[in-house]
């Protein structure tokens, strides 16, 4: 198997004319998509309807090109977006695809990818021991669907998990259950903290993490999750990126847990794994080999930074994600000199407190691709 | 002369309690004091409050310790205040002392300092050539006051220029002039640009700058000019910083244009004219040598950041100075490792367009302090 | 003919599923649809997705009904929206349709409706007065499409006019000529202005007004113009509505400029007309005979009402016309009872400067429906 | 005894000119004047600096004029602020004064005023029994203050309480106690709910109000009380405002509660008792009677009124009490004819759920003043 990425641009939400072109040009095939994850312009809040946008303008081209149902594709292609293009940050989507086409020689593990979606989550296991496992299953899943047994192989598991809505916790009242939270944004992040703790159970980081270590004990981590919630979903969706000796091609991935927002050295020490010197930034030539950059982040909640004082958290006119988006996307941008970086936030046990994580994609020279 | 330089940080825009414990202590002498440079948490637009807050809590403070008037005090020590610690940002004030001591020792050049305040502008000149004119003229009394002959020995030129408001348009109408706009936002860029050219013209860059290039031909810039613009003075505030022959103590300053917002080789290039690595970030003992960070930065008026599209300029809910300020600001903390840093947005003609400047005051290896 | 009106409500602006379930339970024909006008939860400014999203699963369900494609029905049912609803407005929108049913008895003139597109503008038209008699030119189009010939049976014509972007204005200079304004913001205003003056012309109102007016002589106003301006159009989309004896059905339309942002006085006269009594608020039943109620205002741009400040005009964090729309919907819907209330900013010449205008559609008790 | 009441504008959160000049020129002696109630521009929200600003001011204004230090001031009136002039609403403050002038004459009860400050809280009291009680104490002392034996003479209570900071929650952590929350908001709103409980614990309207109730059974609630919660404050500030037999000059004040943010007939209900009709808005002169209008009101945590969706809970853009300040204040300007309405959010109990209430001062006719 290959697995492929194409970066593409958008002029607007609704704007998919780049993977048209691409579609049309034969640079992908249609049916060989499996996963999309992106970064819209909106607010990255629960009012923020660029995601469903997208996600429709989406769904409707592929449909257009698969002869499948807009909902039918739904179900099956992870579609991972993250609003909020703050600062320099450019709204942008990348496209995973595999094939079976074994031309390409790779010099070593290739970029591998699986996903795989849960059942859809009882509103009331939101946040509780059941969406750890369920996550946890599901991660499983994706490992086999990419055809990796080991957990070292992994280098990123993104997740978009399901969270508790006025109208789900009804339900469930209805059921005779009760919901952990019926706070949209608090369920969203005891949602971020079970897919950290499922993919960390997965994975094998973690053993049988406890219900009350979830948004409360963060020093309880996993640098290999990055999990999003939204209520646009309903099941667990998956997708685990790993270098693996079984897939070919030239992209392999790297990843870095960040200790907190000023750690740029997590950022260079990526990129050195892809052999990629940014010391201070990627040449153009380098740069051209960069394919994807993935970064979790948040503003630290004990309202310092190396015994600083920040004000985001305060903050009445901004939104404190919107904040740290913005800060960790300048830096990372600068580093890599490219704007194109999805820099998502709420990193709850996803990697150090007050920190986060990166992973790059990146073409490896010496690939014939 | 020696010039010394206290970073304070403030719980809040009123709070000069680090100051006050500073005079107390004898670290600084009240009537030492030249000249203030901060970052304060408002929203860095025209309805930004905390600058004035701030400017009356210090002027209380300054009087109550020198025994002279609070607008005798703000007649005499320009405090030129940036509102917006966007993302990482964290508040904060550089206090600027001098001297008479002479019982340090400098190992070359060390940080030189003067001051002037121009008449208060006529409002109908605000923005014309006589602006830049009277700029100029400050500039040159400010280098005078620093006792700085060599225009090549100056580093940076903080202005705070006055703008029209509709008080001073209708006060000019009445004396029968006309002003060059009524939008306070186009005024303080007008402000800003002759501040500018005034600078450039006084430090032998710009020779006769004409009115027509003002916020039109982006390609006559000055890159050792950082202005801001407030209703707030009526009068341009000056401040000289260079590195003199003549000037004593363990500081010295260094600047570069920043080409962009992802120029992170600036960063680095003003750190290694210090003698301080940061590849890919300055270690902690040479992080405490740092003593203040001075950046201007703007998003690009072109709406692209190395060819990728960005968003700042057409976001209705977040301010576009804003977005760069947290950008430019991630990115500057990051390689210094610290949060202190001033960021000011509306970089028209202070240097490069879509860019700006960097310029960090450092205390130098062998001088004894 | 005969004009109904659905006021239906979204739960976000993909959601159409109540006109989905109007046209299936026959509430409404797909086919007899000619306009809709909305307000949708976006911010109300250039980066605002929400129109487009909602126009897009509009035109995808209207297409799935009447088997047209979704550019053909975009090109036939002018869609006006208006995003923001701040403060206690209500996400909603309302269909106009139109029918032969001749079965009612109307007690009066009736409500009647009339649509028409101009063609495509040039980019280097948009502001002027090429723009002004496009504009002209359609609303007598649209009228005739009501069969209405007497301006005075007309109650409001809204219109959407395109403005500049960067690529358009790119085009013009291309094809060597030149835009107005290339600043978005500026253009649109410009474009409300032309609007405004071709509805005042076509009305009789105003008679060959220069260009010279526009954004700057206020005291030329068209009470009966509603415009708006955006990317998403490249023609201008006219909407007629009035009161004819020649149409049947329950409904009719009153209409009142608005002084201020506190006239009051002018919306109760509006429901006078219509035969409600809003002192000071409608009885239930009296407001079930609602059926749309359309406003535009603005901030006056003096930055007083009634000689009191406002602070709307410098404020960086909330952009002014989301104060402003919030404030005059808290207003009208406290009237009505009502929070169903389209409110849209921009109101320059459209009614009393600093104000607007308010119009209403309701069903007349006695009318057979 | 004889209440006053002056309603001033200010330019900016740093401007007492007015109240300068209003001393300068006799209409108010300094040391008559017992509390302050004012609506300044900043945000509302934790980061609003403006009261701050207004507060150092007039603080140090009236040190000048009465001797005192500011920080006996401080101690001794009370002065409430909500930030936030969002739509129509215009800074001012209110400026309460009381004199033993015995010349005035009334037409039956007139305007009565008292103030007391309760003992430091400790922070781990905040939001608990203990608070209810040290607030109902200082109403019970305000009330003694005002010679106000009656509680029915009591129209409103204003309170501003303190709430838990990270320092304070530190502070009790050492003392081995524990705060109810550390988070801000989530403490501020506790302290709303207490301050509430109090008053109506001591107007009789409430008996032994248990801890439980708080923000949690929205049917306990009290019409008469108006609480505003902020660190700048360590004890509960109380302001009593009633109509008393023994108390003589030209005010009166009536309040309603308001069932819902558009329940105009409220507005006109508490205008009716001062001899004020406004149907639909008051004329001049009436307008002219009236010395000011309180307001408190809340976004329905309901997320719908009166049975249509507002959007204002899930916006992160724009701050829910900053929405439903503006639509509110819109609404009550409009019935008034004037925008200095002082509106605040966070209405928890205070007024019915989703609702809360007004109080208005005017002068009588017939009176002399």
């Amino acid at each position: 198997m290959r697995a492929d990425v194409l970066r593409l641009p958008m002029a607007h939400p609704g704007d998919l004319s780049a993977l048209d072109v691409a579609i049309a040009s034969g640079r992908v095939e249609a049916a060989s998509i499996v996963a999309i994850i992106g970064k819209t312009e909106g607010n990255g809040g629960v009012n923020d309807f660029t995601r469903g946008y997208f996600t429709q303008s989406l769904m409707a081209l592929l449909a257009s090109h698969t002869g499948e149902t807009a909902a039918t594709l739904a179900g099956r292609i992870p579609c991972v977006l993250s609003g909020g293009t703050e600062g320099v940050l450019s709204p942008h989507y990348l496209v995973f695809s595999r094939t079976g086409d074994h031309t390409s020689v790779s010099t070593g593990p290739a970029l591998a990818i699986g996903t795989a979606f849960s059942s859809p989550m009882d509103p009331a296991d939101i946040g509780r021991r059941a969406h750890v496992e369920s996550v946890a299953a599901a991660v499983r899943a994706a490992m086999a669907d990419a055809g990796i047994d080991d957990p070292a192989e992994v280098r990123l598991v993104q997740v978009k998990a399901p969270c508790v809505t006025s109208a789900r916790a009804e339900a469930a009242r209805h059921a005779g259950r009760t919901v952990l939270t019926a706070d949209p944004g608090r369920s969203m992040a005891f949602a971020r903290a079970a897919g950290t703790l499922g993919v960390g159970l997965a994975l094998g980081e973690l053993s049988a993490p406890s219900e009350a270590a979830m948004l409360s004990d963060f020093t309880v981590t996993c640098d290999r999750a990055s999990i999003s919630s939204g209520v646009e979903v309903e099941a667990n969706e998956v997708i685990v990126l790993g270098n693996s000796p079984t897939w070919s091609g030239p992209l392999r991935m790297a990843h870095r847990p960040m200790a907190d927002a000023l750690d740029i050295a997590a950022v260079v020490a990526a990129l050195d794994d892809l052999g990629l010197d940014a010391r201070p930034q990627l040449t153009p030539s380098d740069k051209a080999r960069i394919r994807g950059v993935l970064v979790k982040c948040e503003p630290d909640r004990r309202g310092m930074i190396r015994a600083q004082r920040h004000t985001m958290l305060d903050d009445t006119d901004i939104n404190a994600q919107r904040h740290i988006r913005g800060a960790v996307g300048g830096l990372v941008a600068g580093v890599i000199g490219d704007t194109r970086i999805f820099v998502s936030g709420g990193a709850e046990h996803q990697g150090p407190d007050g920190g986060g994580l990166i992973a790059i994609i990146a073409e490896i020279p010496g690939s014939l691709s």
